[in-house]
């Protein structure tokens, strides 16, 4: 290219492209010396063009250009991905976000396999629930272990679980429970818990499991009326969201001071982040988390498993 | 396109790109439909090239085609999000693999920020670890706060704590105990701990951190000879990786039953999964993974924060 000094803007005249003939005889610095050399007075009053090429060749750059453009730009945002079979990461590109990779990512993979300890019973719940329908929405393999690990922790002996679903959470709080201990656990479909029960028979663990086949705020009131008040030593609700916070509330009063409250699902798929006009359920679980974040009653922690579990530990 | 049963492979002669005058006149259905009704007997008769386009405009289009794809699989591939600034999921394309997605991922600040409660003092000390160098190797917020809570659930007075670098996590664990709590902490390298000690001083929490200015297993080994085996109630562990498995021992016979282990960097930023040849580390890291899995003396949960954190809980 000529120097910027030697082709002042005034001299360049109006047009860039439409000298081609000229431009592909003096672009290029190597071919132009001799140009340069036979009329040195000329290259330096003559105007000549900024950018020098053939225009057949500039144009044919330009859509090169833009045609690898739009292919970095598609490649970059996904669609590529979808076209190519690979999967994206979740909370970048679908509607549905995750905090975890996709479950068949190596080193969640590693993960579970190095701790998960499922007892036969409850794998077999587990498998059977993914497949009923909306089988997905069931507590998670490693959030049910923590729940149990928990119980045990603080010797757990009565556990509250709403939204019994095929009762996979209810069995492992079961199976985390001394031979005395007692779930009640609440559901208002029939149908799931009776898929769930011969699990528990088969793990010994039905007696220890009390399902209440009504709504979870009937339930939470009969036992506050029964005088159950502060004897629960852990609460998980995975209910409907609707009632998220009078849950909430409720099985605060239900439980012991040192007590765990569970509360599965509270990024509700990321929708927390900007609930969409009408999302009524995303914008309770969000108000939910406000409230919880202020809520002095509870040590708190928030965990990326699953769908997001918040942990609030009574006082 | 003519039909392929007109243009049967045997009358095509040799050359696809060999007639570019011909192929521009009746390579468009549309335009070569009056030479079709002219000479219909030719039409049938006659090698028809395949693809018919002007060999420019074949050759332009192969390029064009190129450069899209080479744009697709560079943008797919990773290299367009750094020329961009952008952050790939780091599990796939980064040599250092993580479960979470990057700290500024609008699902972690929200979960952050709706479950972080740190004491000033501790605010100002992290802040100040990660200006150090290694100072991302501290523990994190998510997983010093969860360590408190279970420290408070189990109504922790003494707590052990390996690796004390800026003394973040004892600090964290000091301020769950109570007034009357002690932390043992260990570190061989007097730099980092004085860093942090102001902070503990500002905390009020300075006279319940014992630091031991010697090497982790001396500190485990004095403290089994001061017949402290089974009197803590939580140990960390995040001192060197090639003595792991022995802190692992030393810790467990420390711990009171109902007592918590926590091991952090249990990932080792996925190395574990197929430690390169020489990476002790790894190995060792993946080795203690094997050993806590199998290990009946202890319930446990993997948990996808910071780099991996394993909880034992002693039975």
């Amino acid at each position: 290219m000529v120097p910027e000094a030697t082709t002042p803007r005034a001299e360049q005249g109006g047009t860039r492209w439409s000298q081609p003939a000229r431009a592909s005889k003096s672009g290029l610095s190597g071919s132009s010396a001799r140009d340069l050399s036979s009329s040195p007075t000329r290259a330096m009053t003559q105007p000549v063009p900024r950018l020098s090429l053939p225009a057949t060749l500039a144009l044919g750059s330009a859509a090169l250009g833009a045609a690898f453009a739009t292919g970095l730009f598609l490649g970059e945002r996904g669609p590529a991905g979808l076209f190519l079979g690979r999967r994206w990461p979740p909370w970048r590109f679908r509607r549905q976000q995750r905090l975890l990779p996709p479950e068949d990512s190596p080193l969640w993979q590693y993960l579970l396999s190095r701790s998960l300890r499922e007892h036969p019973a409850l794998r077999s719940l587990r498998l059977l629930t993914l497949e009923q329908p909306r089988g997905d929405s069931m507590m998670t393999c490693e959030q049910a272990q923590l729940l149990a690990n928990l119980a045990r922790l603080i010797k757990a002996k009565k556990a509250l679980d709403l939204g019994t679903f095929t009762g996979y959470s209810a069995l492992a709080l079961a199976l985390a429970l001394p031979p005395a201990g007692r779930v009640v656990t609440c559901e208002v479909d029939a149908g799931p818990p009776e898929l769930g029960r011969p699990l528990w028979r088969q793990a010994e663990m039905e007696h220890k499991i009390d399902l209440w086949l009504k709504p979870a705020l009937e339930t939470l009131d009969e036992l506050l009326e029964a005088g159950e008040a502060s004897t629960f030593d852990v609460a998980v609700v995975d209910a409907d969201k609707e009632n998220c916070a009078a849950y909430y509330e409720r099985c605060l009063q239900l439980l012991r001071p040192g007590g765990v409250l569970a509360i599965p699902r509270v990024l509700w798929h990321g929708a927390v982040l900007h609930p969409q006009q009408g999302d009524t359920e995303a914008e309770r679980v969000r108000n939910l988390n406000e409230r919880i974040r202020r809520d002095a009653r509870v040590y708190i922690s928030l965990l990326p498993l699953g769908d997001g579990l918040t942990l609030a530990f009574k006082i």
